[in-house]
């Protein structure tokens, strides 16, 4: 049986719980949020749902003793407001920052040992507080982090060549936020470099694009779901199915001392194996100052 | 090709939407709303999310003149707010009606030919004025009505007896509204009919559980979407694999006179046939009934 | 993770582990058959199809020590070619009783302790071998019976009344051979009983027809495949799921004395309970007189 | 809707309908093989798989009437036995080829003018003759070609690094057969070219293994299905979602003056680009020699 808890269901949670419901990813689902107002809409929307779906999906709602039982924990909390009004993740870390704290310690209280896959925001700071807190390994909890924005970058360089964003390969790296880059010494499109397809100015444009689209999903609706949503999906498949998917996600990387995004091999024990990628001395020098940023906002919480 | 337009993106048809996109179920996507904040919101969303997707879906928004192309139409257009304010349906009906003769008048003039699935609130009345200024049949145009009650139904009895929902057969009918009713005649759970299974009193508490539970969802999130939105997706699937699926919607049932939630035949034509159940006498009377507030509904508008 | 082990690739436990893959229902999957050559065959067919499928499986073979780590056991050895010629699927009860006592054996010495869904025919038969073999409960053994005939029942009925089979209730009881029948007071379409839908030489006509289609499929290729399996298949998800879903199998009914065709609530544990059907004297009898000739064949084999 | 045939019913056509049917892929399938026996036996177990399918489709046999209406058919008829006997696809050569004419003028007379996939061996040949026989465009007819040998290679390179082979990119091009190669030069895992992750003589030894395998296959069953029915599925997919997916298929390129395993990108008209590969010039010889074996046979045919 695949086990997953979801905790904070706000739009991503809910959307995570969701698609998981509908594709029969997981067998029991366990909603966890301090608000009792909004896990019960969802667990009743869910229970509502059962009757259509191709798929029997238990759903349980706020019963911490059972999170010992999960195979792996979405963690999704977050106050999105205050990133949409600060238009920075960082608007929203220290009230996360706090709410990690309390769910890390949650979890290592009721004795968890799974694997634990952080949407939450800014994602790789909140990713190493909750590595800190819950008591698990480097190994078992990582973060969203960049694999959102590289699906983001993929679909504008297809869009681009008018091509399936599935035919774009390579990497947006560094902070889940403003000072992220796409590595475009990584991006290739049916087997053509980036060098070979684009010129700088169209790198730069390219590169600014995924930013404005998100912008407007935020503004637009109040908060971004579907892709981040199925980005974490995609994550908890990989899990299940111990399939050694190469994915750049917050990971823990040694060189730079920090959770950041950055490649890995996630398979059911997590984090399998953190990638080395060949950047250009550009490129090293990007992810470098990103996680300095990263490091820099970890502390100044101290 | 299955081609699927959706016309108002709140968060029921988005939720449409999402669902036939990250099933593979429509292989274009038009989405269209007032609201050019709202729509473009939805739209970048999924197209960030075609990278993590297993199937690829084109997505498009705001384009009236594809609609022409589209082989259904699913209508989720409304005033949720309004509905969890008075905590009736029909407190939306004043606006909606106003917006279901623009959108019907405005499928009209594109020469739409296809079939129409109404979501929108009050559904039975909406199902109304939109095939009546659509100028598509009433074959052409059905509502989802207690296809959803139904399904909160059968949750409410599987979780009495401990059984999957789908074990559990039978049909809410009438307004999808304050006025539908379990027609308990034609409950069976693995075999045995509600007589068996319950008495009167149980019977009475199992009616009023879903209302309940609906609120829960109404009031904890501010809105219902992902029961209802499963619900349009199944009738979906029914006209493009002709499924033939019997299934209580709100159809044109012409001994009452009215739309209203009774079962069908759904298939490529939508409604192949009105299928004539054998009621309670007292059942007979609830449908009048609920037709007769339907009506009277419709007449105030006018 | 969903372990699944199938025992037996010929073309029916082939088409279930094809089935289990494409759909990402199991995460790893065991391949386990004497047939060296055979089970290599579609090791290499699946692990080849790994790279275009939507979902990441592990496929391993001929490991007997990793039975015990599976939480599901499918048996789907078997000589059709027996039951081909001879038209009766005691055809193959001879060879299979032998198989069914070595499989059951050689289970019970790897310590597995998950369900055993049994498909090898005769299946009443083997699955009581299998179960007084493999020191499993008669809880966590059961077989595919009626589930299939039940299908083809559904099927043929749909075709008649020009529906979708799935608005097809009812149940074919007995044994998953000559003597099993349909149970025509259980069959509902759309709310009619059968006896509002049909005399008796329609019923007759329509009992008949299941058998002679499925004549058509093994005469025409040699086995029946798709589905058999996608029956095992759903009772798999079912277990997975702790779906409690309400299907016809074989399983152990106290009052006949023997494993055979009747409904069941199928969950996490297995049979998690036999639901007794209201069957009509004629009825009755004939499940006794089903039961007693599976009874005396397993007895002539002692 | 989606509406799909497929003409001959062996091992694979018979698995790409299992595939289409049980994914829900397409609303109507139309079978046709000139072994009636056989189409019946599909057609039925297909029908008899229905009630316990999460999908409906409208399974039909032999109707050649309806062959115009369909959007896309799979051509897999064929004589397996004697490409297993020479342990060459073009053992089955003359006898396909005769198959091809007809079929292809049989389609040509009933007006059909959509897409066709063809699986049928020796596959670069028999697509030629499909495409000058039925009157369709080049863009409009091309086949699975090495689009399955190079799933066999992204599995065994995925294999060899402990890696998901969907983490593998890269091609083989040239024949569906024997003067086949794998382009290192287009290969690359993990962002790392091949140069880097492998000597010349692990190279060889992963370009044999494929074929070894496949051989195992096809010894083991007598036929291979799963693999090459997945590879089919996936192109009737990209074809229907206008997927613009890039991937090494059998299609004419105009550089070597025959249909060739070579990339193009797949979409709603079928071919909608070849996409010229930047190959070593050992690569380009080896295209050129493969090209020239092709031709070669087609020209001894004639």
């Amino acid at each position: 049986m695949r086990k997953v808890a979801i905790i904070g269901l706000g739009h991503v949670g809910a959307t995570v719980a969701y698609t998981l419901f509908t594709h029969g990813i997981a067998d029991t689902l366990l909603l966890l949020d301090k608000n009792q107002a909004k896990v019960e809409a969802e667990y009743n929307d869910l229970r509502d749902t059962l009757a259509r779906n191709d798929y029997h999906v238990n759903v349980l709602m706020q019963d911490w003793d059972k999170l010992k039982e999960m195979d792996v924990v979405v963690t999704a909390f977050g106050d999105i407001a205050a990133t949409v009004k600060t238009g920075d993740r960082f608007g929203e870390f220290e009230i996360n920052a706090k709410n990690a704290k309390e769910v890390g310690q949650r979890i290592k209280d009721t004795g968890f040992n799974g694997i634990l896959i952080n949407i939450s925001n800014p994602c790789d700071a909140i990713s190493t507080i909750l590595q800190e807190t819950s008591g698990l390994s480097k190994k078992h909890v990582f973060g969203t982090g960049t694999f959102l924005d590289t699906a983001r970058m993929q679909r504008i360089v297809g869009e681009k060549l008018n091509e399936d964003p599935r035919n774009v390969e390579g990497f947006v790296l560094g902070e889940h936020g403003a000072s992220q880059f796409t590595a475009w010494s990584t991006v290739r499109v049916n087997g053509r470099s980036a060098d070979e397809l684009f010129n700088k100015d169209e790198e730069s444009e390219l590169s600014a694009q995924p930013n404005k689209n998100s912008m407007k999903v935020a503004f637009g609706k109040g908060y971004t779901s579907y892709a981040i949503a199925t980005c974490g999906v995609r994550l908890v498949q990989a899990v299940f199915s111990d399939a050694r998917l190469f994915a750049p996600t917050s990971v823990y990387v040694d060189e730079v001392g920090t959770y950041i995004g950055y490649p890995a091999i996630i398979g059911k024990d997590g984090v399998e194996e953190v990638v080395k990628l060949n950047l250009t001395d550009e490129e090293d020098q990007k992810l470098q100052d990103s996680a300095n940023i990263i490091k820099k906002h970890i502390a100044q919480l101290n």
